[in-house]
């Protein structure tokens, strides 16, 4: 390997770390990518394994296969653990990494607002693993309360309660409607699924906060069309087994799923540079550390505000067009050319609620309903990466829309479930005729 | 629900339980189906999850979605914990199932031959979650080595030790092989997985030995085209954190996969009856218990022999048979006909090694090699239950047979390996520019 080379770290491979990969591969630079996962993950559709529609395998590609055939880059699965900037190093847990430029995109998790101990019972969505986690406890509920029934014994009540209805929260609901009033309608012989509840909160005082106020009633009435409570100013406060609290009203809830907040990487913390409420990293207009023009934060990480000082949003397009970005200032730098400031280019916003239910704003555009789902469809299928995986997703779509099943409903892992109460009742020993 | 309906009861959804069910479905009896999980796994594909191949819910379908329509029959998510033959009564961990009929097609699982304290170090293959922590263990070492290799320290060996020369252990190796041959040949910088030892130990005297000598020799070829190595009469002794012991001879292993014994369901004991050395149930010729006619043991669980004194092998086929049959005893039953023998018609064996490479023993007929691979994949797809789960396994496995390509390369959970020792180096801190 060439000593003489410039090398450019690059942490995380979430949509901002992988597009400035991809467009620095171009340059005369070493890049090094490291993610704490062997594999990139395509969050938007995350909801969609989460609700068994689709496997992981077809939302998630081994990062160096993304990158395959790149001869200058190296692709390291490893946990950061901290940085020495004026070293110009990268701490990993075994390892050492030095850099000449470090590119941060180690994006953001949930936060349960310094609720930590919330987390067991109402586990948020993030990661491959978090959305297995999600499945099994949406779909493992039916089968317990199937096998009280048939024991004679009256069934636990069926209710979800998705706390937040941001994108996420209003996908998981409208998806979870759909399960229970379609897709798991004819499966069961002593219990009816369609009369689930699902309850969806949000502590504002609307749904899709981030979109206009007619698309937030209009995604409510959708909502609502496929069976989902929506309430609104509704401020979680305690959340137990079983149980949720809005202030001093208890909402029994079987299965409590978490979408409300959203914290930066600890990473950004360890940059030592300021940090918004969030741990987001308030970075200068060129998207560098202040003190540091060779360290950039972008990403769900970073702290930007845009010419309307609002602060701009953790969705995948602003994070590929900060790779992008500052893949081009880096080439810049390297004829010494003068560095441009950042600008985002809104090409608008989608959110999907359910089968052929969505919102979509495009400048003053607004869209709701099957042709906004259509949209969402089609950007999202395009969208993700490599074209096997495309035309899976797509015929599964296919095939799930025509069919109204869902095929990967597999419950994997424990078969309890936290604040599930199962009576025994021993004594008795009622030997089933029923 | 109709009081007076007899009461089949069967436990297991494999393959022999599952078609019981369907062919009860017919009769004028209720039908309860109990299985631990909630799908049905196609087994013969397993190892193509473990090796990153397909997706778990490309072989697993839910069982209630498989049996849907058939209003006499009842799927139960359970764990059966005992039998009481007397009252006719199952015992789940929470309820008791009371019946008429039993049908217990519990199958069988992996056995360490007494040395269950090897489970952790060379896991086995028998669910879907054996299979997930396997492709995690065949993906994971090359990501540690890359990382080892780029923190510029020397790498651990790369070697893949098989434990057990059946079909599966076979499947292993030989996809094992291809992988490292061809999938992951460009994708690292600092290492060459084609360098990966992959050797496959057989206790016996020869690969695959319930096939004709003829086919054991030519799996051994084309297991050694592939780049396996394979050493039989290689009796394991002892196996430790990255190390396998033949006798006195020491095996460095990266990886151990265990192939080796097979064990019957413990719920064969549970029935009270005679059982053989691996725990399977000694039944009479008609599947049902000695002083039992109305409780029959199939499938893995079950020990009978044919004609010839030699005992019915393990697989999907004799299981199968075994759940028709029952299915048509009981009704001969209803009618008060009497009970004719099970026979079971062989229609002849297959086991792939690898890509175009398979051997298959049908009668006195023998093929090995391409042809032999192609009914191999022809039938699997064939079997794979629901057409939307047949389609895509179709496409994928073009797709990955034209493009050397293998799409659910996803390493979820936890990312160290037992037995790899990560040297660190922390005093020297070698800042990386290598």
């Amino acid at each position: 390997m060439r000593d003489n080379e410039l090398r450019v770290v690059v942490i995380g491979a979430g949509f901002g770390g992988l597009e400035a990969a991809r467009k620095l591969a171009k340059l005369p630079v070493r890049v090094i990518l490291i993610d704490r996962k062997n594999h990139h993950t395509f969050q938007p559709l995350l909801y969609q394994v989460a609700t068994a529609g689709i496997s992981p395998g077809e939302i998630a590609a081994p990062i160096r296969w993304i990158l395959r055939g790149r001869k200058n880059v190296e692709v390291l699965l490893g946990e950061v653990v901290g940085f020495d900037l004026q070293r110009r190093v990268v701490k990993l847990s075994v390892a050492e990494i030095c850099y000449d430029y470090l590119i941060v995109a180690a994006g953001a998790t949930h936060s349960y607002f310094g609720h930590d101990e919330w987390e067991p019972w109402a586990p948020g969505l993030k990661s491959i693993e978090d959305a297995l986690e999600i499945r099994r406890r949406v779909l493992l509920p039916f089968e317990l309360a199937e096998r009280q029934a048939a024991d004679g014994k009256p069934g636990m009540d069926l209710n979800f309660v998705i706390v937040g209805a941001g994108p996420t929260g209003v996908e998981l609901a409208g998806t979870l409607a759909e399960i229970t009033r379609q897709v798991l309608r004819d499966e069961f012989a002593s219990i009816d699924p369609r009369r689930t509840r699902i309850v969806l909160l949000e502590g504002g005082p609307r749904v899709l906060p981030a979109y206009a106020p007619d698309l937030s009633q209009s995604a409510v009435r959708q909502l609502q069309k496929l069976g989902v409570e929506v309430r609104t100013s509704a401020m979680v406060t305690r959340i137990d087994p079983g149980v949720v609290w809005i202030g001093e009203e208890r909402l029994p809830a079987a299965v409590v799923l978490w979408a409300a907040g959203v914290a930066a990487s600890p990473l950004g913390k360890k940059l030592g540079a300021s940090v918004d409420r969030a741990g987001r990293v308030l970075v200068n207009a060129d998207l560098s550390l202040p003190e540091h023009p060779e360290v950039f934060v972008i990403g769900d990480l970073a702290s930007l505000k845009d010419k309307h000082g609002n602060l701009l949003p953790g969705v995948a397009p602003v994070a590929m067009q900060e790779g992008r970005y500052v893949a081009k200032l880096i080439a810049g730098d390297l004829r010494k050319l003068p560095r441009k400031n950042f600008h985002y280019f809104d090409k608008g916003s989608l959110a999907t609620i359910g089968r052929a239910a969505a919102v979509a704003q495009i400048g003053k555009i607004h869209i709701s309903g099957y042709f906004a789902w259509l949209a969402w469809l089609f950007i999202h299928i395009m969208f993700l990466i490599g074209f096997r995986n495309r035309l899976i997703v797509l015929i599964q779509w296919a095939w799930s829309y025509l069919t109204y099943e869902r095929g990967v409903r597999l419950i994997t892992g424990d078969m309890t479930l936290p604040g599930w109460t199962e009576k025994k009742d021993r004594e008795a020993e009622p030997a089933l005729r029923n």
